[in-house]
């Protein structure tokens, strides 16, 4: 697939998603794009960012245009309110990683109590790094230790100890370029509490000292639940390494049982992949005239098992509807966040089963089951066992799988990376520095149909790879560019010389899959151990961060402990505060001058790769090398 | 004053408020009614809860007459789309609280640790009898008690322990009810963070469960965070004991420095309180021209220092604007929650010094000065001393005090309550079950510029009174209650013959004032204490409560943790819910099957009169007393 420099259609540059839409179209079933329609137009105060509904003296609107209202009931002028609604947002997303988070310390803590049958400590090596990080005792046996660290852990969602431990990871001059804004992260849930107590009507009524606790929200995420969420995941289920796989609708097999894991926590989805192999289990769909059991990942619970176990992804947030639309899937098991409340609708449209396995998300026509430490290996059970018994209700006449699945390769995790370079980060850092390798940047985020599906991230990184960039991706826009054959090794060939021969000589692909969304705590983590090794802080490294695709709150809080983290990020898709100058200057301009690092919004991927190699040629020059 | 079937205007029935609107208005000054008539008409889908900005797919709105879309961009429906709505205002609504009571523990900790002077365990039985509560041992001396008991309230905010502590004071039978709902609340900060994640888009789509994730994130509010800020505070600053004090905008002295205590906390209210008495800062008043310095409370900090110190009321809500346009005040200090971010335009109309003291609660044309354990006396000093000095810019002829005071009794705290009845509960039991009293009622919460200022709470609770019914009040309501002089012994003789030979008996008034908007916790205590005392639960007791005039997501929390608790809960403004019937048809019945209480909305104070009066006589009857 080549860049093209404008979309064929509004929709998708997806043969597989075109094709399902059509079907949709003539099945007379709603999707996402149907919905996105029918809203148009959008409340223009809402997409601005200048309606308050924080009280009820409101709702209040203050008007654009200034001829109406420009306060709210309370006195609330439109900077105050916008930078109200973003901060929310970015709570709201923190929150969201750090529930997750904080269900992975549970399970750690369960395991090492003995109460989660079929968990194990599979990274032995990582926990023990991490329970030395946080000051566990190294002699423990492994068991011991993996306690020690649940309860350590859950002090970093507390409010008795002063700064989260991960901070610790980050160059001295981070922490207090921190400290001078007072924004060092104390609390998971207290940054996110102390937010929404800011937010509340007559308190917080600064935008700038608003959206400083919104960062500060954002990096109790990023150096917090998030990152939590990735290091006991890698420690409960192994520390991801490079797989080979597949990817787009064609992963689901017309004669296979088709098992879809969407959401975003690997907890349940484990256990799944476990059953999955279950020999009395594959004997039963055989029974039943299927030839096995095969599972695909959906959004971030499929980048959970790619990454670890290279179950082939299905698709992105936009396939979520259209993979039931093939006809072929038995079930599909979603967790939570992202996934949309029409599923069971369309899963009663066809055969397939809909469960959900978490308490905290319910969804309409669902079979809700809901996981627990201690049950989940029965609940993985369960689950395959409902789906390959579902396989004589397939309906083969209206199977339609579109396409066939392109090939990728991923599970590259920093150790991966570390360990490819020969255990050492000096052939990096030497490729950096004599410009083979200009810089590098995360691709990550979602998919949004207000954008072109994938449009935005295929074009962005095709062009960054091929200014000798090195792609770092997550989340949905990794599966926007296993779709485009980015993720095999040659496709080294669409990289610029440098790029390509170092990735030639590594044997890697020029675009790097570091895992879901939480993961992106792997690529911030990178730029640390980069920036230490550098003896510089991050916003002086040749790296940018992009969400070209952006939809949810959880990509706010990500985007704030980007920036916050010294990460120059762009975003495909504006936030709604274009109602305030004062907060949208902020973010374009006026982080930069503290945190050495800043926001900009540009919608279109060609324009957005210019800024990066900008960016990243401006930032080579001012650490003296040479600079395109 | 007494009981008007109908308001003769749409602003206030308060002389105070009236006077100084016609003031604003000859002045050209924006208040807050005309703001609000500016923001008319509101936004209809944001009053019926069917606007969604929860992600930037949307903005979303479902339209209520079923001609537009009737699903977001997600798939989320009406009910799904006002619950998430919800639930993120009750969120918002405990975290405030929570924080509020984080403030107060870290006090506590600054205390025990001799690192905050000028701050003193001032209730040393009350240290004693909540340590005992958390386990503290019993003989350790009174500092290193409170070290102990704050590090082990500050427990209460994170997710190690079981649930919370608090807690224990309820009967077996109300945990039981929220055992089997799944919401007993668990850490503070955990329940309003797992509310944010749960309304993330694609995470809890069921409006049930939806809600009943914010009832336990009301119940952390009132079993935790203002319930430690409740205790902390009394520990503190001493258990409210009754005191004479005065109220309205009358309390301003012309002839004094006037400081205004404004929002909920009293830490730093406390240390302004202590600095007034100064004699040096007094004697410097006099060289100005003054004849001393003169206090007045606004709001919940304002009962704060009027519970224990005795400092007189200015007003309540929607006074904060027209306190600073009598001319007369010096300075307005406010810390946080509820006030108007117009202040400081109005402020630097007159020659008030507008004070901010939290670092979080930062303010337009504010001077901001930050609160903390170590400095808080000094900050304090720091405060009257200028307020003192700015008494020369004071413009004479500019002073409008309309209305002379209004004699009011407070400092009900339950310690207190017990200590008149001698002690011991079963005068008031006996007294309930002979009749005499018919039950009791928390009249509660804030003004709201929809109602009529005043008009909800004083008619509805002197219908209540009337009916022998004793009404407990906290918040704005309190203010209106004392305007109107029913916070005098003589009041007396407003109330039926039962109340008012009990009242009588007991020299105290009908209506008695349990403290700030935290302090609903003291009237939830009671009741506890009460069902615990009778071996029922609390749903079983003749009580109820009403916030005629709420306004704030705080007041969305405390009504929640009171139906939760088991209390009829009356709603004077709708909350934005109307949208779903699903949604409206679980808070006005569905909860009650399962909590033995519910929401009822009933803007008319003498209809929701009725609907308490016939719920007490009912529950009367369920006990087998004499019903009416």
């Amino acid at each position: 697939m080549s860049p093209k420099e404008s979309p064929d259609n509004p929709y998708s540059i997806q043969p597989d998603t075109l094709a399902m839409k059509d079907k949709a179209a003539k099945e007379g079933l709603e999707t996402v794009w149907d919905r996105f329609q029918a809203q148009q137009p959008q409340c223009g105060f809402c997409e601005l960012g200048l309606s308050c509904r924080i009280c009820v003296m409101g709702p209040c609107r203050i008007d654009p245009f200034q001829e109406g209202p420009q306060r709210g009931v309370c006195g609330a002028d439109a900077d105050i309110v916008v930078a109200r609604n973003l901060a929310r947002m970015v709570a709201a997303g923190a929150a969201s990683h750090s529930d997750h988070g904080r269900d992975l310390v549970e399970t750690l803590l369960a395991v090492a109590e003995g109460k989660a049958p079929g968990y194990q400590l599979t990274d032995l090596a990582k926990l023990d790094r991490i329970a030395g990080e946080f000051g566990v005792a190294a002699d423990l046996p492994p068991l011991a230790k993996a306690k020690e660290l649940a309860l350590a852990l859950m002090e970093e969602f507390g409010i008795k100890k002063g700064y989260l431990g991960f901070t610790r990871r980050l160059p001295r001059a981070r922490l207090e370029k921190w400290r001078k804004l007072g924004i060092e992260p104390r609390g998971i849930d207290w940054e996110i509490s102390e937010m929404l107590h800011r937010t509340h009507m007559g308190v917080d009524n600064d935008p700038v000292n608003i959206l400083l606790q919104a960062l500060r929200a954002g990096l109790s995420d990023g150096w917090g639940g998030s990152m939590i969420a990735t290091e006991v995941s890698d420690i409960l289920f192994g520390t991801p390494k490079p797989a080979a796989s597949q990817v787009n609708l064609g992963v689901l097999k017309t004669d296979e049982v088709n098992i879809i894991l969407h959401g975003h926590n690997p907890l349940v989805s484990e256990m799944v992949v476990r059953a999955a192999q279950d020999p009395g289990l594959v004997n039963r769909a055989k029974e039943l005239g299927a030839s096995g059991i095969n599972l695909a990942g959906l959004c971030c619970t499929g980048n959970e098992v790619l990454m670890r176990q290279g179950i082939p992804m299905a698709g992105n947030h936009l396939l979520q509807e259209l993979a039931i639309l093939t006809g072929a899937v038995e079930a599909m098991v979603v967790d939570y966040q992202c996934i949309m409340p029409s599923l069971g609708d369309l899963a009663s449209c066809y055969h397939t089963l809909f469960f959900t396995t978490s308490a905290k998300a319910k969804f309409p026509k669902a079979t809700a089951l809901s996981f627990a430490p201690e049950t989940g290996e029965a609940l993985g059970r369960q689950i395959v066992a409902q789906a390959v018994e579902n396989f004589v209700r397939r309906r083969p006449e209206r199977v339609f799988i579109p396409v066939a699945p392109v090939a990728q390769v991923t599970g590259f995790s920093v150790e991966v990376i570390q360990e490819a370079l020969g255990g050492t980060w000096e052939p990096l850092l030497d490729a950096i520095k004599a410009g083979h390798l200009r810089g590098a940047a995360g691709v990550v985020g979602c998919n949004n149909p207000r954008v072109v599906q994938d449009y935005g991230h295929t074009n962005l990184t095709q062009k960054l790879i091929a200014a000798d960039i090195l792609v770092l991706d997550t989340g949905c826009a990794a599966v926007a560019h296993a779709k485009a054959g980015l993720k095999v090794p040659e496709a080294a060939d669409q990289a610029g010389p440098g790029l390509k021969a170092v990735c030639q000589a590594l044997k890697i692909p020029p675009v790097l899959h570091m895992g879901s969304c939480v993961d992106n705590t792997r690529i911030v983590n990178l730029a640390a151990i980069l920036a230490n090794a550098l003896g510089v802080d991050l916003d002086m490294l040749p790296v940018a961060a992009a969400a070209p695709e952006w939809y949810s709150e959880k990509a706010a809080a990500i985007a704030c402990y980007a920036v916050a983290s010294g990460v120059f990020t762009v975003l495909g898709v504006a936030p709604p505060v274009l109602g305030s100058k004062t907060v949208t200057d902020l973010l374009l301009n006026g982080l930069e001058a503290h945190l050495g690092a800043k926001f900009a919004v540009e919608p279109d991927p060609f324009q957005a790769a210019r800024l990066i190699i900008n960016h990243v040629e401006g930032k080579r020059r001012a650490l003296g090398l040479d600079a395109r």
